[in-house]
């Protein structure tokens, strides 16, 4: 390719609403333009890069034994109503009514159609499992589409559904589109992680997020350097504590007058915030509940709400924590309450000693308690604490917590579609039996965003190779005037095409500075420099995108670093 | 490609409301199956052929030139009221509120669209000229969709829009898509024609059609065998006719008491039809009119209106015969008019002697009229009639009339959008210049049926190996069961892969009679069958899709064949 022959147009400066650094450089290096909101035209430019991501998308769908095929972007009311989602959607799907007033809606996923065309495809026990999966437009009427790509309107995601007699083989399924998903995200050349979104419907984990990792994620993800284990810190199991110490101080009633917050008790005591314990105030249906977290730690919500009788908790009030332990906030702790409660610690709480906790009286804590000693054990122990950077891991690692972007999601449906829209095989008996379903999703246009996030420097994109619109870009230096330049540049080109290298010539006659700055903005991996005074000296200069300078380079030892 | 890991699902009833062959059959063979109205699913085996057709226009495409981007499908109102089209376009335009009752469309065609893409990036006659184009999901809302996707209402299209400074620049670039689509249709292996579908806005035929010729299309070509001439029946153009013969006979009244046909009067008199003359009488703003055309043509009403003064005809009333002729229809002619009329001779009608026309005299014909002598030279002759199967054609060759399906359309749109969406770039004097625009269109969903209507039989669909879902379909007898005929299948499957030849085994362990039925229906251009007795006897059976018998051939034979 000649950029002479293509369409590039660069910019400097970007609309005041692109917040993301990609939203930014994709603009800048004229990837997308938009067409209204959450609408974005993808130029030649950014439409290479969207297909190299779709080819291998597809090159891996297809290397696990999906069988590609592709379902109407618009489909009829009736088929959403089945499942119930035409209202339960909400105001995401785009709803249509054509001349004749039949409704549709513009799909922004499409478990329905696809058991709808599964019903009218499968017929027996014989003809599964199928993975069905198609690379498809969609639409979700954002309330506040933002961020360009990454959250548009309209957008190109590869959607998978597979069908199962099975449960085992739903799992066996998800496994598979697991792997395959690890391969995409590994050969795209991208830092990423699989996070566990959830747990227990079908099978183990029975839904997961594939994240590429950037500082601008909108989603904290805690993984461990022991191993493969990262979950959203929503999720994130801490790992257990070890034996809970012997006694070791007298306990003791502190007066601290001003001081509520375990930071701030602790500052005063002259102790570690770790021997401090921060007590939470519950109400549910069965009474008044005190949480326990150490004082360096955060309560999660989440894993709270999981624990045994406290599935409808809400946190008390003022009158409620003065009815049950005759106190008020800044100074809770559990002992001294005026009525029975029942105390749910966290497991690292659980295994401490010599602790301090509020006295559940006006400006004093108590110092040195420890359980079974000075208060019965808790009712309940379990893990209801965010885990923190740097914490050891389950495995023995550490946990890690970084940012990430979701660019897929695979997911165990079990039943809820085929159910929902009658969709039954006869089994090996010749009985009815309503197929178990997996969804597995990707959004192609969104991981050139994030690629974007994850790779770029002031200068611009620095997309991983796999990506890249081109791997190579052949600077010429006035090929118009000098034809030796603008040979030699051909043979090269030349060579690296039938090397299987994918080059682009700038031809385009541009000075050195503008042409190298609109190459490095567009994120090109390796630069070449075809020029006179390089010819005279028999060398070609060479430059990696994210290299510091360039260098000299002969015919041989170019073609074998690019090989390489 | 194994079958048995792939979805194949062929039915042997079609819906009562599958008209078309190709509808009929691409139900059969399970290409597609119905969403709701005008909406279908590709299934495995029908996006298999979809994606080789796009394949081979975006290879055309990429090669001629233009440069792949894409828009989104649904597009703001204000740019459509930019054109004048979101009134204009009428009932297909599928209009659509979102969340926030802004107004949008789905995109029929995209002149819109890619005119402001090409109003925010191109500032500078140097960028031009340059062709865009995209394969992207459209919809037209059909009153009545039908013929599966011949005319779904969603569909899959190739649409490409050129920009120039001048209007040679856009003839240019409107010859080379031209070149561009014969090769597209040309390597897809089907019989088409180019065809005049307009002509002089622009340059030369500033608008032509590709059809792909099948007895079922709805347009009438007329082409002749002596070129590449082709057109609609409505516009093709008649060759000029040989001189006219000299005065034979007399002129002299015939008594024709109930023949008012050409035909009756011709049987009548025992002449030939092609010796008489049909007069049509018109009414313009400028008097009475009579079109005379040969007794064996017809009058072309487009023709017609293109002669000068008949801009506005329209057919003449009863009373205003008998007011200019004295006569009513049945027995008109343009001798013994009683009050002043023109005459509008088609050129074959201006090159006959010795003809019959009507003596406008209830009852009676007139023999042996010719023209100068018995009447005036007409006041006006031109080609007025619709070509006929057979006739000589203007280039020597013969007119031969065959049916056809668009499938693609090249159109010097001019400056329509340019202008109307106030889009200039400055000429080389710095001036602001409004570009020239070329759209070029390929219906890529819609090639696939036309293909089949083209291409059957009654066993199923014969594909052109370009198109086909594989070229080569490998049946294996009994493969469970027998390790020899499975090891002897993969390896004749390896070596064909090695050839680069798109083969399929059937493995799916079907009994032949089955097994074949399936492979004929769905178009598989070459059989081969690996049996027990074939492997002892050293032989592949092997069939083309369209011979009549099976012949044994040995590997090499095979090979040989499949390669050629």
């Amino acid at each position: 390719m000649r950029l002479s022959r293509f369409h590039l147009r660069t910019t400097k400066e970007t609309p005041a609403d692109a917040e993301l650094v990609s939203h930014r450089l994709m603009l800048r290096a004229g990837m997308i333009r938009k067409l209204a909101s959450g609408l974005y035209t993808w130029s030649p430019l950014g439409l290479r890069v969207l297909r190299k991501v779709e080819a291998i998308v597809r090159e891996e769908m297809d290397r696990a034994g999906a069988v590609e095929m592709q379902m109407p972007t618009i489909q009829p009311r009736e088929l959403w109503q089945e499942s119930g989602r035409w209202e339960k959607f909400g105001d995401q799907l785009l709803k249509i009514k054509d001349r004749k007033e039949a409704e549709y809606c513009y799909s922004p996923t499409a478990e329905e159609a696809v058991t709808d065309f599964a019903r009218q495809e499968l017929s027996s026990y014989k003809q599964l499992p199928v993975n069905f999966y198609q690379i498809q437009t969609k639409f979700r009427d954002e309330i506040r589409p933002r961020f360009g790509v990454m959250r548009a309107r309209e957008f190109l995601m590869k959607d998978a559904y597979s069908f199962h007699i099975t449960n085992e083989d739903l799992v066996r399924e998800y496994r598979n589109m697991h792997a395959a998903y690890s391969r995409v995200f590994s050969r795209l050349g991208l830092d990423f992680r699989a996070v566990q979104a959830d747990s227990g419907a079908i099978g183990g984990d029975a839904s997961q997020e594939f994240h590429v990792l950037a500082d601008s994620g909108e989603d904290a993800i805690a993984f461990s350097t022991g191993s493969d284990y990262a979950a959203n810190v929503e999720t994130a199991q801490a790992a257990a504590p070890g034996p809970r110490p012997a006694a070791g101080e007298d306990m003791r009633k502190v007066a601290t007058p001003t001081q509520k917050t375990c930071e701030e008790v602790a500052a005063l005591l002259g102790i570690a915030l770790q021997r401090t314990v921060k007590s939470v105030a519950l109400m549910t249906d069965d009474g008044f509940v005190l949480a326990l977290v150490r004082g360096d730690h955060m309560v999660n919500e989440i894993k709270l709400a999981k624990v045994p009788g406290l599935a409808d908790y809400r946190l008390a009030s003022e009158a409620e924590i003065a009815e049950y332990l005759g106190s008020e906030p800044g100074f809770l702790g559990p002992l001294n309450a005026i009525k029975p409660i029942r105390v749910v610690a966290d497991r690292d709480v659980a295994a401490m000693a010599d602790f301090v906790v509020g006295a559940n009286e006006r400006g004093f804590h108590i110092a040195g308690v420890n359980w079974a000693r000075d208060l019965p054990e808790p009712d309940r122990v379990a893990d209801i604490r965010n885990v923190v950077e740097g914490e050891r891991a389950q495995d023995g690692g550490q946990i890690r917590i970084v940012r990430g972007i979701e660019v897929g999601h695979v997911f165990q449906l079990g039943r809820k579609y085929s159910e929902s829209m009658q969709f039954t095989v006869l089994d090996e008996n010749g009985k009815a039996a309503v197929p178990a379903m997996g969804c597995y999703g990707i959004g192609i246009s969104r991981i050139v965003a994030a690629a974007i996030e994850q790779n770029h420097d002031d200068n611009g994109i620095i997309w991983p190779e796999p990506m890249a619109p081109w791997t190579v870009a052949i600077c010429t230096i006035n090929p118009k005037g000098d034809a030796a330049v603008n040979d030699a540049a051909q043979q090269l080109f030349d060579e690296l095409q039938a090397a299987g290298i994918d080059a682009v010539m700038d031809d385009r006659g541009l000075r050195p500075g503008p042409m190298f700055a609109d190459i490095e903005l567009i994120g090109i991996p390796h630069r070449i420099v075809v020029s006179e005074r390089g010819l005279a000296a028999g060398a070609f200069e060479y430059r990696a995108r994210r290299a510091e300078n360039a260098e000299n380079l002969s015919r041989e030892q170019l073609l074998a670093r690019l090989a390489g």
